[in-house]
């Protein structure tokens, strides 16, 4: 008989799903389901307007990628096959109101924007993340000092001060995982990986005690480490879906995260870095330290029995994205990176003089801060465009050098960096500088849709088809890398 | 009987002439020649390289000019009219060396680059001024503290060090202005403009001394002030232009200070601003103060009887052509301009949080260092070009605001700015920008050739057809002025 894993990767616009062959990980299928109501940030889908900053999705969109997606990949899996389990990483802190058994208040409140899924870039919390930063609680010195709107609490909170009457029928707030999670296998199990890189819970500490005495404690569950069993898809899941076997459903995690085991990390000192508009930088390590600066660390959060560090840049691609419709150069996107790329590649380190700050989209490691913005210095007047593109590649690599810092004055040692993303595979000159700046061996893996991959993988783990993530690594994670190394 | 007054005006590639009626000041003829061997910075005129940072030019291209515009203008006059007074103006230092008859040792050594005049831009003898600026002469204190390759002593320096022969033959060292007064009239006659700017001339304490022992001071001759007269055309120019008297030739002056009585100012209060590539500012003033940063304090060197005050912005015009390049929009750059003009005027002060320093050509007032960049600061993923074009017009401006605060800083009130040249004429927003962050109300001047008209005033002053300057400047300055009021 032969077996098969699923991953189940929910984004910002759709959700992506894979089939992977279980004894060699190969990928057997792959599927993407745009959602119906989309990212609703002007107006809700009856059409009424909403507030600047606002940011909302349908749960029911989920529940029907899931069931687009599952039916979908099922019909890839021959007669005499089996799919053993299924994995789920989705986007955060995404979470939604629910009644006690998981009806989502959108079902029964359309018209009420609370009563609706708040998307991770939902920034009209943010007034409510001042105040609990104001509040400066101790449990911040994981999280660098800071909370902000994209996180659970702040959230809550606006829903709770907001729109009390809802609040009041909430009795569960859950992140969009947790909950997807909760309507596949009818127990609900929250995340580990969510809980505490989203609403700050500590495996030593628990939540934070409630900062706008709103009872979002009861509102909330116990989290269980990500590679854990959430149970098994329900029969009705089976039925509509075409599936044959109950595969296990693992605990969700986050999409990022996801990718760490996926591109071939299991262990202490590789730094893996997600590249996308945003890059965020993942570390697994046994110690716990706090290291100023970085975005969060959460036991368990990334793969179990280790700690799990994340930090970011908030600009990554996004800044080469602005460069090239600020001077284009050519008749589309890609013939406009490969002219600055081939010119770029020319120049010497330094040769322009420019110095470029990467802050475009704000600084997350190691300032924390969306206000803060970027800068070029060393204008002249021959300065060229792609003395600029040169500058800004220069500058987003020597913002990695900065994370890098900050984790080392944390006395965590990094060996080597693993980048993946859109950026590591089209940019060869970007990587090379990357190592050449960092002084650290680069490696981009040869692996696609490794979110969804790294959440397959997930599920392998909580099934126990591998007997853990190091494991899992060995049997799907990636085997082939692009290798940079430092001149 | 018909009166008429000629201006001269030498630039760095061609020189203009214009004629104007004596009564009224009207421009009866104007007409440019180009220098037959233009700006020799890579070979001399028999192709023999030139090593970098070299610019020469051949001092009987300025004789041809001379003869090419003096017998065209000559055509104009009626046959009872009469040219009172020829009036120079030259940019400068551009010095050449001559037998003591006037002969340019470049008539006698064609091949040898020293032997040749040295144009402004000539930086080949920075070190030379290095030295001087280590040695640091009180006199510097009128100089902002610095002297530089674009002076007459670096470049005197150069060429008594590098090339002894042809110094030893070198009678007089003499700034191409001065000479061509001396080749019109068959005197020598030194204008305490070129002196004083460009020679560290001061009528209290003379020439500085020496600085390397090559006996330079016996090779300059004492100045005079500008608006004297240096004598009549000679027979034999009257006989090669066909001109039918023999007019007053007025002593030289700078091209950028001839500009100042032609926009109509000759009193102190008003800082008179030249814009091209660069900016200039001048300043008429009756007392001496010595103010910290600007380029240079000279009296009588912008009309006689005032301290004439000089400052610079380094980049001006070039900024904008930088950006152009840099950002075209349009099939040509004036229609990229427009396009910009167009949308920059629609935003408010300071709305997209970008702050440009603009010293992309380095920094005139008031750090006098051409090693110093430029910077655009506050970039953010949604800053557009038309944001960035903005903030160089704002850049440019607060420049300015800095020269004012560096020249009210030392105790000099100025209550208006006239801005002349294309960008003044051309960019009404930039002008409206320069009245709001100055302060000061901005007066264009409706006149054509600036400079070739100043010197044409310096000519009837020098022959005595108006009084003086202040007679000069209402009788031939600009009348009407375009103003911009700050709001």
């Amino acid at each position: 008989m032969r077996e098969y894993l699923i991953g189940l990767d929910y984004g910002t616009e759709s959700a992506r799903g894979v089939l992977l062959e279980a004894s060699s990980g190969e990928l057997q299928a792959e599927f993407v389901h745009a959602y119906r109501h989309g990212v609703m940030d002007r107006s809700l889908k009856d059409g009424a307007r909403l507030p600047p900053e606002w940011a909302l999705q349908d749960a029911s969109d989920y529940l029907e990628a899931a069931q687009v997606l599952l039916s979908h990949l099922a019909t890839f899996v021959p007669t005499d096959g089996v799919v053993l389990s299924v994995g789920i990483d989705f986007t955060a802190s995404t979470p939604l109101p629910t009644l006690s058994d998981g009806t989502p208040l959108s079902s029964l409140y359309p018209a009420e924007p609370h009563a609706y899924v708040k998307l991770w870039k939902h920034h009209a919390a943010q007034s409510r993340a001042d105040a609990i930063n104001a509040a400066a609680g101790a449990y911040l010195r994981w999280y660098g000092g800071k909370t902000s709107s994209e996180w659970l609490p702040a959230k809550a909170a606006q829903l709770a001060l907001e729109s009390p009457e809802l609040w009041a029928q909430t009795a569960y707030f859950i992140e969009a995982g947790d909950w997807l999670v909760w309507q596949l296998t009818g127990t609900q199990t929250r995340s580990a990986c969510l809980a505490g890189y989203k609403a700050h819970y500590q495996a030593s500490e628990g939540y934070p005690s409630d900062p706008f005495g709103i009872d979002l404690l009861s509102r909330l569950t116990q989290p269980v480490a990500v590679g854990s069993s959430a149970g098994r898809l329900t029969t009705q899941w089976l039925e509509t879906t075409g599936l044959k076997s109950n595969p296990v459903v693992a605990v969700a995690t986050i999409d990022a995260h996801a990718a760490v085991p996926a591109v071939g990390v299991s262990t202490p000192g590789t730094l893996t870095i997600i590249t996308g508009t945003s890059a965020c930088h993942m570390l697994l390590e046994p110690r716990c330290l706090e290291v100023q600066g970085i975005a969060g660390i959460v036991m368990d959060g990334i793969v179990p029995g280790l700690w799990g560090y994340e930090a970011g840049q908030a600009g990554f691609g996004d800044l080469l994205n602005w460069f090239i419709r600020s001077f284009p150069n050519g008749p589309n996107d890609g013939a406009s990176f490969a002219h600055y790329n081939a010119r770029a590649a020319d120049l010497e380190p330094g040769q322009s003089g420019l110095v470029a700050l990467d802050w475009w989209n704000g600084c997350r490691t190691p300032l924390d801060d969306t206000e803060l913005s970027g800068l070029i210095l060393g204008m002249t007047l021959t300065t060229t465009p792609v003395d600029i593109y040169r500058a800004l590649l220069e500058g987003l690599c020597y913002g990695t050098r900065r994370v890098i810092e900050t984790f080392e004055s944390g006395g965590i040692e990094i060996e080597r960096l693993v980048v993946t993303g859109g950026l590591a595979e089209r940019n060869p000159l970007l990587m090379q500088l990357m190592a050449d700046v960092t002084g650290k061996p680069v490696n981009v893996p040869n692996v696609t849709h490794a979110s969804a991959r790294g959440a397959a993988m997930h599920g392998a783990v909580a099934a126990g088809v591998v007997t853990d993530f190091v494991d899992a690594v060995v049997r799907y994670g990636a085997k082939q890398y692009l290798s940079y190394r430092p001149r």
